[in-house]
């Protein structure tokens, strides 16, 4: 397929660069052109503005946040212009109301548009693995299906209304930074009673939470190795304030989300912004006097 | 070696059972007899008091909570009959305050003492697959490890002082608990958005929280099935009863454990103390106007 | 001086009509004109637009909320009308962010703006004793002096910064927010207890509390009387929500507020959103399996 | 009447010696016999022992915590000496547990029981102004009523259960927690923003939160005035403490509760437990990174 692929940062590059891989045309823009023009050698085309790449037979984006995608897509009148892409497949995380005014403007504009959000970082991006939440009318995902096999080990779809897909992403980031909240929590109590940490976390992240969210954060809060980030705490924070946007217009209480949402200022507060998410721990050591 | 068993409910029936099969002699003794009559089909032989269990190699106690511990150990006297047994085992979850009393009557007594709590439902201990925390004095843990060996499949050791292991465990349960609630809260926050919970929750529990916590309550969840109980709700608010006592006492703030203090008990004021864990998801619902 | 105002809901019309009583030219304007017509047998003048209002000695706003004053000061272009009045009196409670944007475009406009959110309900203003919070350039305070002593029983002075009063007004009403919880949950717990509310509630807000905010609410809250609202929940909730947000901003852990959010947003999914305020209450009623 | 008076703390004193001012004839005891040596020359009577001071018409405890009652009344067998005091009036603030406890082993003894905890402090306990709250058989209550009008300006009844009125103590102190914790976290959100913190309680606390509690605590908030502590921090834990217990106990979940309980432990890990209980503000504004 003819691909134009919006949005080259640390998930977008591995993305784009999967599909190159599966013999698909790609013309890839980003905001800075440096990182387009970095990618040409591995297959891919630089293409000189977001119209340029908005068209083809799939137009995918995967920008850094609402304002980025509102910039690129809704203010910059590209839906309006003569040639448009087959179907829009919009995987960056994003908000639920965001989502469902793109879906609306679509409509209107008369380009099929896919939610598809992922799970996984950027090492399991470049291998291809993502899981990835679709959701969209069914032909477009049908269409779509080549390249999200491209990217992802597989498609979970929620049926044809978009913002669906971004609600089940932004509940994922909500279950991953209450995890990470947990072994905080949990390490500054077994500290406070003498207990290893480090020893804790890799007994309950080997056994009853075997699983990646846990293995990766509780191995660096284990380690407090908060750098560089891989999944940015300041990121976390900005994705718990969807979270709570979206409760709130939906009337969900979500009690434990505003206690992640309070720890993750007090993170910020405290200079951890830029660190790895692993760092809201840091806020539970701090309060019982430590650190 | 020749083992005391003290408790045959759900966790301690699989356990003495392992022990036996293991070719370890075990005396069992369980507060109403029937339940050890029972067991004599089994390999084990039903002794008549708590103090005949008490004595030989080593006795295991896995009794209900602290008030069953301190009623058979502490006030019975049993530390101080003339035979005692070469070392106390002590598998029970109970508080970290308890475990620090144990530890000083059992040196006092010159009965060496190991906590040793697990993690592991009623299957899991039936296969002799628990994972075991064990501390105390090293030479009683090595001693023991025969029997550690038969019930469970790795033992994690957390040092000489008792109590830690009992941290340990509390941390542990309070990691389940958070993620129960953290599944609950996600699940309703998807339904508010028109997603089905059943497929959220398999997305996740199947990918980047694939591990047997999440597969297991998030599962219980998914299906609304709260009956019978695996993992009491009454006994989870125990638990998180004592690790908030245990977390004031060393001076650890624990806004999480909190959060999930408040849950539970809106769940039991609202009828579903005798259902499983699980069950706590109810709350979340609820608060949105359902159920 | 020559008085516009604009916004005549429940708090704006006693107050335009305070300014009139005490002399001055009062020209009003409402989004729907029938509220401004009503009040001309009351010795003001309507006016056909805002822009006509928005002229003379001072304007005077009290709209309802942020999006209000952005459509008809911000993007109506009415600070760039050649005629502009001498200065502006922001009355209304707004977001610390638009405060700010506020200061900066009357500062590029030329046209002194002062922040002057009010303490106080309808009665208390159509007494003229409300308490002013007031914020912005000294010398434009001194001249707002006769329409603020004529709308209050008291000036509070806060600097030159007009965002600094709006930071005042909001931390007060999740002052007040917090107080309805407390009597609340309070109130719950009594009743557990067997104790009747109101006289609970009636010896704490007769004694050691008080205070205006406790009888006003501690009244309601005791007598079950939730409707007609004095200051509606729904109202209640958007202040937290400001709260919120510009607590974030400023880097700012406030967990009571989150408590009220998670609450408010339970009491409006409960159907009490157009309730008063004090219908808070009936969430911790709820939470214990009453109502 | 002939009264003894058991417990010369910081209020027993003055208590015991508003008794002794309108005429009766007051027996002190104290664990530390120097306490009550030094009442001696203001007119109330030493004697040598807890039992002493048990009989006559009337005994009234004044004692620290449920230690120290369950200590001297309970444990001391003193309910079960020939010569017992005409009735019992229970002025400490204790759990609702123990007050049920108290109660029944009252009632075996033949000894009326009067809970009759009070607010105030010191200075309002010499003065004689004290607000009581008094639950009890209403004979006992009638009787003692001469005691509870020497030590108080109004006597509240709350029915013939006593524990109901140390239900009603507790939620007056959760409400002052409550208020101390809503004026810090307004504190830090004013100052955050530029506000001086001192100016942001004045008008709050001088005008639609013109109650004790706020001026005494806001006062000091904005004075950062901490030590010497007036209501200690660590007795504010206690009570939280006592109010989460019989909250858990009768299924009142306390969410606000929750979080004054995690302040006061932050507070108290933090060095503040021996300061006054507006010490609590101290952590609000240590979590934006200050202090």
């Amino acid at each position: 397929m003819d691909v134009g692929f919006l949005g080259l940062g640390r998930m977008g590059r591995p993305m784009a660069l999967a599909l190159a891989r599966a013999g698909h045309r790609v013309r890839v823009w980003n905001r800075s052109a440096e990182a387009a023009e970095a990618l040409r050698a591995e297959g891919v085309e630089p293409v000189a503005s977001a119209a340029e790449a908005f068209r083809g037979d799939a137009a995918v984006t995967m920008l850094a946040d609402d304002a980025a995608l509102r910039s690129v897509i809704v203010e910059g009148g590209i839906l309006d212009q003569p040639e448009r892409p087959g179907l829009h497949l919009g995987m960056s995380t994003i908000s639920v109301a965001l989502a469902r005014d793109l879906a609306a403007l679509h409509e209107r504009a008369g380009v099929p548009y896919v939610s598809a959000p992922v799970f996984g970082r950027p090492d399991v991006a470049a291998a291809g693995n993502l899981n990835i939440v679709a959701a969209g009318p069914e032909a477009a995902i049908a269409r779509a299906q080549p390249l999200l096999d491209a990217m992802g080990a597989r498609t979970w779809p929620f049926g044809p209304d978009p913002a669906r897909a971004n609600a089940v992403k932004l509940a994922g980031n909500f279950m991953i930074v209450a995890a990470v909240e947990a072994m905080g929590e949990a390490a500054a109590f077994g500290e406070a009673h003498g207990v290893d940490a480090a020893a804790l976390l890799e007994l309950l992240t080997g056994t009853i939470f075997a699983a990646p969210v846990y293995k990766n954060y509780g191995g660096a809060i284990a380690a407090g190795r908060y750098e560089p980030p891989g999944f940015g705490l300041a990121l976390g924070a900005k994705d718990i304030r969807l979270v709570l946007a979206a409760g709130e217009a939906a009337q969900v209480a979500m009690p434990l989300a505003s206690v992640l949402r309070d720890g993750l200022i007090e993170a910020a507060a405290q200079g951890h912004g830029e660190k790895d998410l692993a760092a809201l721990a840091l806020v539970s050591a701090r309060r019982r006097g430590r650190g």
